[in-house]
């Protein structure tokens, strides 16, 4: 029987709670394992009051961390803004889309990937109050509630949540494929 | 004796209170009107739960309306990514800051004024978190308590709202001076 698969999910303050709590979920149904990474490890608040917890902070990660996880999941809300400002948490992203491996983001995630300086000439989808961001990081922005450009794997709003957590799971199963 | 002198507050959903309480105040203790703009009339919420009333609306607004203000101001939280999604109000933004007339912004309020496209090659402040959305637009960020680009006036969070008050006072009484 194969290893447990791993997906990355990383998180800080103000997460929007729903676009971590049920990718997660989606995550684990799949029989895979959801490592949440953190500034800090212990308690995260989410925007609405869910608190996750952090078990590995971005500092302790190997500098070949990305090798370790299968997949990444960049949650929305307050968090990305708060990680994008975080140099390691940076240097892990940048890092795992470089890799290959499926980076899926949702909401503000991308705030984090343009901080990692990775969307040029990407096709991506966000939040519609940062989509003038991705365009000026060289992303491709389309208003779809999936966009799936190689590797990066992204969504609007929690209204997209079924469709995305979808997609992760064919990501970790390796049926991951551009739309 | 001359006529009052008139400024522009841009609000919406979420701003961060103090970042609009805090200049409204100044703004009227200097003799001047603070006129409230808003996506819809009425009552606005901030993030701590400040209520403010919008006076009027960007629809509302003349084709011309910066020429009844001498001044805009761009409080910061969450108001600016919902304003920088209404045409409207980017419009208005956009027509003011070419117009040659000082505009403050505070903390997120940059983000308003990277949806207008107006920040290429001008020295501008903000939030950290938003810094590199400010260098991806073309603008020459700096972290420093307030910078003024000619009619451009920008600070970086409520930290720096004694500074940033006092600039604004200087613009209304036509003493704005690039730092």
């Amino acid at each position: 029987m194969a290893d447990k698969k791993r997906v990355a999910v990383v998180i800080a303050k103000n997460f929007e709670d729903v676009e971590a709590t049920e990718p997660i979920q989606a995550i684990e149904d799949a029989g895979a394992e959801a490592v949440l990474i953190g500034i800090e490890r212990g308690p995260v608040e989410g925007k609405k009051g869910a608190v996750l917890h952090a078990e590995v902070t971005f500092d302790e990660l190997d500098a070949d961390a990305e090798a370790a996880f299968d997949v990444l999941v960049i949650p929305g809300g307050g968090a990305p803004e708060n990680l994008r400002i975080h140099q390691p948490a940076v240097d892990f992203t940048r890092r795992f889309v470089e890799s290959g491996k499926p980076v899926a983001s949702i909401c503000h995630g991308p705030q984090l990937l343009i901080s990692a300086n990775v969307l040029l000439g990407r096709r991506t989808t966000s939040v519609n109050k940062i989509r003038d961001d991705v365009t000026n990081a060289g992303g491709l922005y389309e208003d779809e509630e999936l966009i799936v450009d190689g590797n990066l794997i992204s969504s609007r709003t929690p209204a997209d949540l079924e469709v995305f957590n979808n997609a992760i799971v064919d990501a970790i199963n390796g049926r991951s494929r551009s739309n």
